[in-house]
């Protein structure tokens, strides 16, 4: 093999949650290999072994939806009504991003999802083109949805289609690093845009990612305009079906939601963005009790704060438990499943990661339980909801290529990334 | 001087919220010496000096409400009802315990709350004796609540006034840790017993720590057996006044918020607990907005998961604006203060700590900036806030002495207390 991670506790996240206590995970050519008890230790080994030493041995974890670039506004003007906040500040510093800008951004924001556990992210921006180089010599696994739309600097609408398009043809194959269609959904957002956006992701077999009843405003232009919900108007175009990942999804009647079950709708929920942003609080119990696939997303960090996908399942469970005034809505193990084997559902590649079963590509974080902050432990699963962080993730291992250990990354220059963005940020100057 | 600590920005918190860029903080016999910008840096320095490199040297976090011993319970039966989680998980782990768990389960509480940057915190646990040896031992300033009923293992509720009355004879001096008296309030709580600890409060200055309307079934209880809202009840008994910190405060009526401004009341905010809880959320807007000091608290670990305030903070932020639908409530300014100068007046400590002004002890933190998560920086409050995690403080400073240094605890032993810790929840069984 060409790999093993022994001596932890494997969470698998199967169909049968089971967990292999003193176990270990060996990967070969990409794909996990075996996975089993430590009495079962392949010898002579592996070229590498990697010693979890007593730690969770688990799949990466799945980020569903963000902004990878505007990781370089993390911070920038917050506290702001939506509209100063958006028309204001992040719009105008959207437009001085440049290619090269956003290259950078991408890659700071790998370092932090690998430095945090994350394995596979999906993300909507524009020059789509260059966070998918950023994703490629990082060693993530993403789906980059090429944003066609609302962002003067890439032209005019047809050009958002042939750079869609290139996308798709460039990226659009099976692979580490896939492409998605990702047109903004805003009140005003051209139907025909929108029907060619998903004709153009269903003809090519990939993701189509929206933003949809993310706000209240949005719900209410939206019913004066077409008489009908976003849900409802996506409907009416022919939008809803399985290849629709729905971000946000807050302000959902009960007939959105009876959509989404029947069209098979997946939702990325954004807990932390949506809370940040006062945008409200997405009905998740409810969609999980309709059999409707959520999972986790921590969309930007200009929103967010921070990428860490930790604070998002601790975030998830403690929201929606106050919110049901009900502990035991969204268990750790529920939170745990959204932020993995779901996410991927979310973005169609359950058959691929997000869990660990042999077969699979081998998309494996290891957190260390050594912390003063992580003893003792009584369960795996509440421990790293709602105890664990980012910072306690010990290393990643994506496609079956170890790309941090010991916290330190082996496919970048962190340091460099991060002087590179302080440049960068000066003389865009005045974000 | 004894100590300066160099090359950062301060944050003072002081009532001009003053920041000193590229600043110092000097520190002589425990107490603030000064503060100044770089060019007027004392030559030839100090014993020690300890270089920010660019971080924020800060007032130390003051965790107004918690249990430290119960870190012993991290994580233990997660996700269940209240009363389920409390009667057959909670209060018989508690019932278990003895004076050296309780020590132990304190001594490595310390240890998380020095390490995500808390240097002050109000206790509420029985044998409140071994939590103050434990802050004691490890550097740390305390208000250490005995509380004085509802355990079996420590006698008859005289038993409880005899030990609250040697808490207060041994501790109840000026000085790093001192005493506060915690009754247990619930709805059958005998009105007496509230009345005597309110005395023995009041007597000897010191702060009556009280969970006040933490959930709707004792609002209901009191509502049937007194007629009165628990806030109503507990001014019926003379209770309400400045020397009061109403932990929670979570279902409260107009009435109660007006008596809470008319007494001077202050509260401590446990947002994640609450929310781990089902219980609620606290009108903290509202009370703010009456002029009420209101400080954060994490509560115990068993149910909050983490002694982290930087989590506190972020979530704090967050949860009022969702449920305001409104991102300008709670800014990031607000929550720092909440858990500095704010916590600090809650606790009756604000001429002591909470603020870095010369002539105050020295509790000071520094958050180091050099993190991948952490760049660029655009304002210091947000990043702190919504950015920078527990683990990114770099050291710490308590009534003078280094505590942490480089992520080093220079106190205690950590390794040793996290040995003992298992040791005992394995010997302590069932837990």
């Amino acid at each position: 093999m060409d790999l093993v991670i022994k001596n932890g506790i494997v969470l698998t996240m199967n169909k049968g949650m089971e967990i292999v206590h003193q176990g270990w995970v060996g990967v070969d050519k990409g794909c996990i290999a075996g996975i089993g008890s430590h009495d079962t230790l392949p010898v002579p080994g592996a070229k590498t072994v990697i010693d979890a030493r007593g730690g969770i041995i688990m799949p990466g974890l799945v980020n569903c939806h963000t902004h990878a670039p505007m990781t370089l506004f993390r911070g920038l003007a917050r506290d702001l009504p939506p509209l100063a906040w958006l028309n204001r500040h992040v719009s105008p510093a959207d437009e001085r991003l440049t290619r090269e800008a956003v290259y950078q951004g991408s890659l700071l924001a790998c370092a932090e999802m690998i430095l945090s556990g994350t394995t596979c992210f999906c993300d909507s921006y524009w020059f789509g083109e260059a966070v998918a180089r950023a994703a490629a010599t990082t060693g993530m696994r993403a789906v980059v949805g090429e944003v066609l739309n609302g962002f003067s600097g890439c032209g005019e609408m047809e050009d958002g289609f042939d750079r869609a398009q290139k996308m798709v043809a460039q990226w659009g194959k099976p692979g580490r690093v896939t492409v998605a269609v990702a047109p903004l959904f805003a009140p005003d957002a051209d139907p025909e845009l929108l029907k060619r956006a998903a004709d153009l992701a269903r003809k090519n077999r990939v993701p189509l990612v929206i933003e949809v009843a993310q706000t209240g405003s949005e719900v209410s232009q939206i019913a004066r305009k077409h008489g009908k919900s976003p849900v409802e108007f996506l409907e009416s175009l022919g939008l809803l079906g399985p290849g629709l990942v729905a971000c946000h999804s807050i302000h959902l009647t009960e007939n959105d939601m009876e959509l989404y079950r029947h069209y098979h709708v997946r939702v990325a929920h954004c807990p932390e963005s949506d809370m940040a942003l006062g945008s409200g609080v997405a009905p998740i119990p409810r969609l999980l009790g309709l059999g409707i696939t959520v999972g986790l997303g921590t969309d930007a960090c200009a929103s967010n704060g921070d990428l860490d996908l930790f604070c998002e399942m601790d975030t998830a469970a403690k929201l929606h438990k106050v919110v049901a005034m009900d502990p035991e809505v969204i268990d750790a193990e529920t939170a745990v499943k959204m932020a993995t084997i779901n996410g991927a559902k979310v973005l169609g590649l359950d058959r691929i990661t997000g869990s660990l079963e042999t077969g699979k590509r081998a998309d494996i974080i290891v957190v260390g339980l050594s912390g003063h902050h992580l003893v003792p432990m009584y369960n795996p699963y509440s421990h790293l909801v709602y105890s664990a962080a980012g910072s306690d993730v010990a290393a990643s291992v994506i496609d079956g290529k170890l790309v941090m250990d010991n916290r330190a990354l082996l496919t970048m220059d962190v340091g460099a990334v991060m002087d590179g963005v302080q440049t960068l940020c000066q003389n865009l100057g005045g974000l």
